[in-house]
């Protein structure tokens, strides 16, 4: 498998080179055209490659690119693979502080850099390579599992049209296991998996008072101020120890075991490297948790903007009309959006003041959560291919704090994810000069071509555990 | 008096007509030249009174008039009075709210309207026909007091240079007693009289936390978050029933005396109709206290304006990097504008939670607060003097919820005050379709000619109690 790798990664790094010199900036309409361009191109690639079936699958926004590939000798027992990625970049606003043009892709000794190197067009080529080495290494003419990627086209834009599409083309995607590769690890001699996504609810809530501004000499201290109480209800979301105040806020909340915090523990953490990087003079956070744990494996109610009243300079002395608060909560396993945005509703009911009236603006349903099991046969499996990829035996948990469309794809398939990724974290991906390593790119190629055969080799039965 | 009132109140009604067609708005530069030739005008009215000394005293603003009329034959008992009020009127904004001309005098049945009407032009002109009704009633050739009047041109753009007139001129101004005229009275049938106004300081507080907008995903949950932490401020400021919590915030509160408290229970208070000026749907505030308490007589801290983070549509998951709150405080008799300062600098100092940095903004110094004793000589004589002029026994006190230079002048002048206005409370004064009504100016004039009258029977001694 190494050595076949070895033997052919100019190919990756020349297919990478063509793919990112198109722009596929999917939150740009200017750049939608890249982004179709962008669908043709890897659809090719997947066939050069020798996937018998590619197809390019529309959707009311920007295209998905599906390809499948059964093993010939498919079986009962053999297992369905589905691998997603999104073939869709960031923009590249602030487009100054690039040190190189983002769409010219450049080998910079041990990385290249370009928008999209490592998020994702990277890490779905990787894919490319190891599947022809896991090939030559098996000597066969197929996978060794039924494989299907599903490339989405708009995830750098919220996914607005992804679930749609996995409930329209659910005949087609039914897997047992999915793998998803758009996250990283710790760092280049630290193998690790995301095991975790945080789910997200996000809502405006607006209070109104007075109809309008008054004068607060001739009514301040007699009348409600929504400012004050718009205040008053963010302060009091937490605690004096960090703790969400929401009642039934924790009831879903699956606790991490004995086991699972003393991995956490073991995943290095650099405090003053943290800070650094999000330019912070303290930690901060609910009590008891670490950093890591209270990224990954906490829910928070954050407070994303406030505002009411004068906002100009000096000062003008009035009681305001209206104020409001922009909140966001990132859930964890097993919270659910529905929940949460019902919890929220009564908070906010119960904590408005007599006379100020009140509305709430929620984004959308909410993305929820999800979780591996550290415990499960897929992540064993996981582990066991990147072990070998990595000549190193330990792959440490890691749950990330952000949210993606990850638990749509899970509930929607109805199967156990797994997260091989291989960004690290100084990729600089979302922001100027991105990277990716390309020794990770060659890791990751040798890791996907041995999971293939791990998962072959626990067939379906042995996935369910 | 009341038949020289009678007799000759169409001079009032001319002069009046007169002064209100100049547009001397000291707010709005190009009516600068409109606020001198207002001056002027006014000088010309002292004159042709009778006043021998009249003065136009520059400022590094726009003048302020004085005119002095001693008694001929003042004695060492004979009081000095000093007439406050100001010849400068608000802003027209919103013209189009306007039935008239707001610089066209309108009489419509008992009302005259145009800007000043009220607020202070029909005031202070009445101060001239009392006075020669004065002279006329008691057929004497000078006042019985010793006159003096200071009538400032910068009292609606915030008296920016007054207290250094009041400093520069401390040898011209020297006093028994103040007599201010720009206030109001409860209603047409009901004489009062105000007994204090609240004191002011004002400021911005700004909270630093990361040096830049973090995603809320990465991040959130492990950094102090500003926005969070301001609100928690804001929020700290009052408790359940309205106290503020700033330690040591009431220690100066002059606390009402249970007559105090019964007189001003007897003070009309129609909540429907507040609530209905106010354009809110609840009365709050500190508990234990009525309205008009709340409003005159209890210290407030209120929010003016909050800030920091997203401030667009929908949402937007970042943890900001500042945040902000516009605070106002109205202070009543003896809290002191500099000590208030210094609490409010602990408080924040001591809620500002660790690695959050902060800077206060304060407003100049602040104003003091200010309250007329009603077992006072000096509100004595103004009672009787009102209740002759009214046909009305009582004269309620009441307390202005609101600031101005007042408290200055009495500590620069080291004399007491007392309040003596006959406006209205739907004169609309700073608002569109300012009035007066005229049987108040008449009465008003009235009640000052028997002021300096019991002013003179009281004499120096008998005001000092």
């Amino acid at each position: 498998m190494r050595a076949f790798v070895s033997e052919n990664h100019t190919d990756l790094l020349s297919d990478l080179d063509a793919w990112l010199r198109i722009p596929g900036i999917s939150a740009q309409p200017e750049h939608h055209e890249a982004v179709h361009r962008s669908a043709a191109w890897l659809a090719d690639a997947f066939g050069r490659t020798g996937f018998p079936t590619v197809e390019i699958w529309p959707t009311a926004g920007l295209p998905s690119v599906y390809a499948e590939w059964p093993a010939e000798d498919s079986s009962e027992q053999t297992p369905t693979v589905l691998v997603y990625g999104h073939h869709d970049v960031q923009p590249v606003d602030p487009i100054e502080l690039w040190n190189t043009d983002p769409f010219e892709p450049t080998v910079d000794g041990p990385v290249l850099r370009a928008r999209g190197a490592s998020d994702d067009k990277g890490q779905l080529l990787f894919h490319l390579l190891g599947l022809r080495a896991h090939l030559a290494a098996t000597n066969r003419s197929s996978p060794a599992v039924n494989l299907k990627f599903l490339i989405e086209g708009e995830e750098e834009s919220g996914s607005p049209n992804f679930e749609r599409l996995l409930a329209e083309r659910a005949d087609r995607l039914n897997s047992d296991v999915v793998v998803i590769t758009d996250t990283g690890m710790i760092a280049e001699d630290i193998p690790s998996a995301v095991t975790g996504m945080r789910g997200l609810v996000v809502a405006t809530v607006n209070f109104h008072g007075p109809d309008l501004d008054l004068h607060s000499g001739s009514f301040g201290g007699a009348v409600p101020n929504p400012a004050t109480a718009i205040a008053r209800l963010a302060a009091a979301l937490h605690d004096e120890a960090g703790r969400v105040q929401i009642p039934g806020y924790y009831d879903d909340v699956l606790e991490l075991r004995a086991d699972e915090k003393q991995l956490i523990a073991q995943v290095p953490f650099d405090e003053a490297e943290f800070l650094k990087t999000s330019k912070s003079r303290a930690l901060s956070g609910e009590v008891g948790f670490s950093t890591l744990e209270r990224l990954g494996a906490r829910p928070t109610a954050e407070v994303n903007g406030i505002g009411g009243g004068y906002q100009g300079d000096g000062g003008k002395t009035i009681v305001p009309s209206d104020a409001f608060v922009k909140l966001s909560f990132r859930l964890v396993a097993d919270q659910h959006p529905a929940k949460i945005r019902a919890a929220v509703e009564t908070f906010v009911a119960v904590h408005k003041p007599d006379g100020i009236s009140h509305t709430i603006e929620w984004e959308g349903e909410g993305v929820s959560p999800c979780v591996v099991g550290i415990d499960t046969p897929a992540f064993t499996a996981l582990s066991r291919a990147i072990s070998t990829a990595f000549d190193a035996d330990v792959v440490l948990p890691v749950r990330e704090g952000g949210s993606g469309p990850e638990a749509a794809i899970a509930q929607a398939i109805g199967a156990p994810l797994v997260f091989l990724g291989v960004g690290l974290p100084d990729d600089q991906i979302h922001a100027p000069n991105e990277k990716v390593t390309l020794s990770m790119l060659y890791k990751g190629a040798e890791a996907a071509g041995h999971l293939w055969q791990e998962l072959a080799t626990l067939g379906k039965l042995g996935l369910k555990g």
